[in-house]
């Protein structure tokens, strides 16, 4: 069975929803943030970089959302996650799981995390301030270039559905205007009616530390 | 023929590499950051991110280090760059060119490019600062958790080779103590002499703005 390490209200939601569209036989484990279990030595014996997601396999543990989004699509292919068979289409879904992944996950992460990135507090402060800017430029991008519509890819699914899904989860607490990004709005209007988004999301907000 | 945006000292060495082992039919076309040309109109039509690299190919244009090197080694299977016939394997793949993209090149682009997550200079010169550490956290767990040595995932060469040869350039410059790495180190030492290395080298180092 696999078993995928996450805390709620973090990217791990993504690698979460593809399991389950994926009907793959797993279970979630909750990491405790608030007691700061991702950096104790039990869960850096599983991830070493204190992070979640973090997927436990029969073979060995993986980490990094877009490498785990990959992995369910060619373990699952029956669910038709990403186009397995064509390999510019599968680096075109590729592409915009790294995006979310490199830039528009990093520029989100400037708000919370400065701390990773500069040690004194007004620094950290001045890149609290610039989250609207930088993230609202990321899914202008998005709303514009990237989206084809109706989904990610245009008209069938893939892994960039619940990852776009999830990190849009985060643009009002970002301070972007989501009135401006219609279709990224729409986007996640019809992804959280999605009966495996739904459960997900039940399932993190009710699994309590430790079970 | 496949089309590859670059500048020199960026990453997308990293694909031009990759394109060389392969065996690809490709040309690379030099996009000139002295001259901000990455910002100029054209550019931007080819890759509205206005960095490097782009790959242009038949089917449309690709970005991203890690999808470009996946789609090099499925597009290519004879050069057996990745272990594309096995899901787990392939994701251990994706997961440290993942890991390069969002975390270890994010670090590093703290010294150069801090006004992407920060607008006023002491923040700036405070993400420059914390460089050598937050680099040096990422390579000292490279160095001890993630390359399997003699390549990154072992005894088997791969399209992680490439790309960590292409970040760890820039050790030096990012203020990090190299003596304290010589794993990485030497897989540096021993990329560099490749011929694929030397030739994709000179070439960026020959090539003129434009031609």
């Amino acid at each position: 069975m696999l078993k995928l390490y996450y805390a709620p209200n973090t990217c791990a939601l993504a690698s979460h929803v593809a399991l389950e569209q994926a009907g793959a036989d797993y279970e979630i484990v909750r990491v405790d943030f608030a007691a700061n279990e991702q950096r104790g030595a039990e869960y850096l014996g599983i991830n070493p970089k204190g992070r979640v997601p973090a997927l436990v396999t029969d073979r060995g543990i993986l980490t990094e959302t877009p490498a785990i989004l990959a992995f369910v699509a060619q373990s699952f292919p029956d669910a038709r996650l990403a186009p397995l068979e064509d390999a510019f289409a599968f680096a075109h879904v590729q592409s915009f799981n790294s995006y979310l992944c490199s830039t528009v996950h990093v520029a989100h992460a400037h708000r919370m995390r400065g701390y990773r990135w500069a040690d004194d507090a007004a620094a950290i402060e001045a890149m609290r301030r610039k989250v609207p800017q930088s993230v609202g430029e990321c899914f202008d991008l998005i709303e514009r270039e990237l989206f084809a519509g109706p989904w990610v890819m245009g008209g069938v699914y893939s892994i960039c559905d619940p990852y776009l899904f999830t990190l849009a989860q985060w643009l009002e607490a970002d301070g972007v205007d989501v009135a401006g990004l219609p279709r990224v709005a729409d986007h996640r209007r019809r992804m959280a009616e999605l009966p495996a988004v739904r459960k997900a999301l039940a399932e993190e907000a009710r699994a309590s530390p430790g079970g």
